[in-house]
């Protein structure tokens, strides 16, 4: 019996409400660990693909296993032609999450196992999505652009694929790579709100389609995945308003004394930096380089800094910088558009988003919390059990 | 500071995570109040429109604000062409539900006060859905017949133009009615797993139709909105596997003893009547006679009796009918395809989800959880702070 806890009114904020075998947060120390690895190592040695099959599996593979689950993911990344057509119907400024929401009920269609609700059949469609989720992205920014979607190129990675697919250009080496660690980073995060959202909607027996939409209209919120997008906003106006670097202090102490945030700093979670942003730092400063945009590293180092000196004069020492704040520049560096930021955050998550749902339909009994179903305090108008009187339209005031 | 519960593994079950206005349940005593009015009273007096009027404003519309809602929704029903294009380039086997979890996002790409946050434009947004979830549904049943949508009627009220648009037959008036009560019946029921959803996903700051989307996929799960067209498919099974209607007693005794459930019976909230079911066991009655299938009233009725007699026997007296156990047979009636239920209740609850949306975004500070963001007891492989070591895929076994 764990330690009873208040529940009211703080977005469940401390609140156990399951067992989880897939990841862990140390938010006290900086740890975070996916079945049992720590995110650094992986970062260094695993790759998106091993790393999506030890989320949905829980043991790391060998190599005829790896190299299946390869396979798979290659062979399932086409799509469709119903689902090209039917992203040809929309209005180009269609923000791309919007797109992507709607297409993922539409990768539930054309999956053979949809009605199936098997493990394995989970696991394919898990894989399904974990392949067609970038694809839907990719060819959603061709599309609005007035361009024929890319096909996959067998010959490419899976990250490096996405870039083709997404700019056209197929990506040097290193960059693809930083682009898979990137990937790797944002697979999962425990019960983030988009995962729990995923969670929520499958404890209806619902199936992992309609999960994984409810997540990515989570992640749509600038709360959750929309963060990097907005530092990359705030870093474009530090560039427009600030004449010298020097004056970077001056931009984020007003900025902080006006009660605003810096986007890209503070977590639900941790209460140090998080490992996740001290990787993505290194990667910017070193993409900076390469790319000619250092300025950015620069820019966004200054602020970083100032911020944790306003911070921690005001008392506030557990604002950090987290996985967003260096993660639109590296984007950027790539040549991810702004708004395709958080579409990049759906197509990592969408790993941990599928291990959920599995976790969530085959918990063992005792720790499978029914359908989720939480209650409320009414404090609105009451008149007592007998409730309110009617009164008809014509006699109203 | 409320009661402290133990919250894990439980689904939340009992806890109250926020303060809500909106709507109340005693489930002690079988009450459900929207707003303070007793769900009774409104279903004998109020329409659906009025009762979407009362679930998004708090209280009751005077003449003229009731008449310019009604327009406001009678404007909204046509669809945007290309949400209808978009329709029709999908498979004519997708789920409809599956079809209408696609078209929300669609939806909000056409709205103009997409971007717009404030409360007057989200009530906007929820006439827009309120009008054309409906439309949706009614376009996709007629598309996958390979016939062309029809247009809505200016005419009919909000309940009658839908049942015109779904068969392309316009309903007697008094089938009308009815229908509306159901629409009435099921607009909310507080924080249930699809409304909490919608709670979920835009407590991130995501719009409207993302909150929606994740909604309509919670209630296509079968534990949650897809409850009564498994009463209708258990009713046809009786049907097909009963002799005479004196052997359904055994018929639900057997089904009880192999431990399955009778579908349409029992709730998380209720321990006693539900009190929609009342209302709407009276209208399947009385439609049954109307429509040549009082059989299926008949069936329902035995059904219900020996279950309720089985479970009491069983010490399982909290086991009572609920909102689903006489609704497929009252949209049966109506002429509503068994997989067209479940959107049904869709075109019910998305005045109470817009409402949930809306109080969720715009609740006082000291009551508005902050994002909804769980955590889960780790209970996976560990190897303690440092990680598991990581083998190199050529050295695992």
């Amino acid at each position: 019996m764990e330690k009873e806890v208040r529940v009211k009114n703080t977005g469940l904020r401390g609140v156990k409400v399951a067992d989880t075998r897939i990841s862990f947060i140390d938010g006290e120390n900086g740890i975070l660990i996916y079945r049992g690895y720590r995110i650094e190592e992986l970062a260094e040695r695993s790759t998106f693909p091993e790393t999506a099959y030890l989320l949905l599996n829980g043991v790391l593979p060998g190599r005829g296993q790896l190299e299946a689950f390869e396979d798979e993911i290659r062979a399932a990344r086409h799509l469709p032609g119903f689902i090209v057509d039917s992203m040809r119907t929309l209005p180009v400024k269609a923000d791309p999450m919007d797109v992507l929401q709607a297409a993922v009920p539409l990768l539930g269609m054309a999956d053979p196992d949809l009605a199936d609700e098997s493990r394995e059949a989970n696991v394919r469609k898990a894989v399904r999505l974990i392949a067609r989720v970038p694809a839907v992205v990719a060819a959603w920014n061709r599309i609005r652009q007035g361009k024929e979607p890319l096909p996959p190129d067998d010959g490419l990675t899976h990250a490096a694929n996405f870039l083709w697919q997404l700019t056209g250009e197929k990506p040097p080496a290193d960059m693809a790579r930083d682009f898979d660690v990137c990937l790797v980073l944002h697979a999962d995060h425990t019960f983030n709100a988009s995962t729990f959202a995923c969670r929520e909607v499958v404890s209806t027996q619902a199936h992992m389609y309609a999960g994984v939409a409810a997540g990515v209209g989570a992640l749509s919120g600038s709360l959750h995945g929309g963060a990097n997008a907005r530092v990359m906003k705030m870093l474009f106006q530090v560039e427009r308003e600030v004449k010298s670097e020097d004056d970077v202090g001056r931009w984020v102490r007003d900025r902080i004394e006006r009660g605003e945030k810096i986007m890209g700093m503070g977590h639900a979670v941790y209460k140090t930096f998080d490992p996740r942003s001290k990787i993505l730092k290194e990667m910017s400063r070193r993409l900076g380089d390469q790319t000619g945009h250092a300025s950015w590293y620069r820019l966004l180092t200054r602020i970083e800094e100032e911020g944790l000196r306003e911070f921690e004069k005001r008392g506030k020492s557990n604002i950090k910088s987290n996985v967003d704040f260096y993660s639109g520049s590296v984007y950027s560096m790539m040549g991810i558009p702004v708004d395709i930021m958080t579409p990049v955050f759906a197509i990592s998550r969408v790993a941990g988003w599928c291990s959920h749902v599995i976790e969530e339909k085959f918990a063992e009994a005792q720790e499978k919390p029914a359908l989720y179903r939480p209650e409320a305090e009414y404090v609105g108008h009451y008149c007592g059990a007998i409730g309110c009187s009617y009164e008809p339209v014509e006699l109203r005031a």
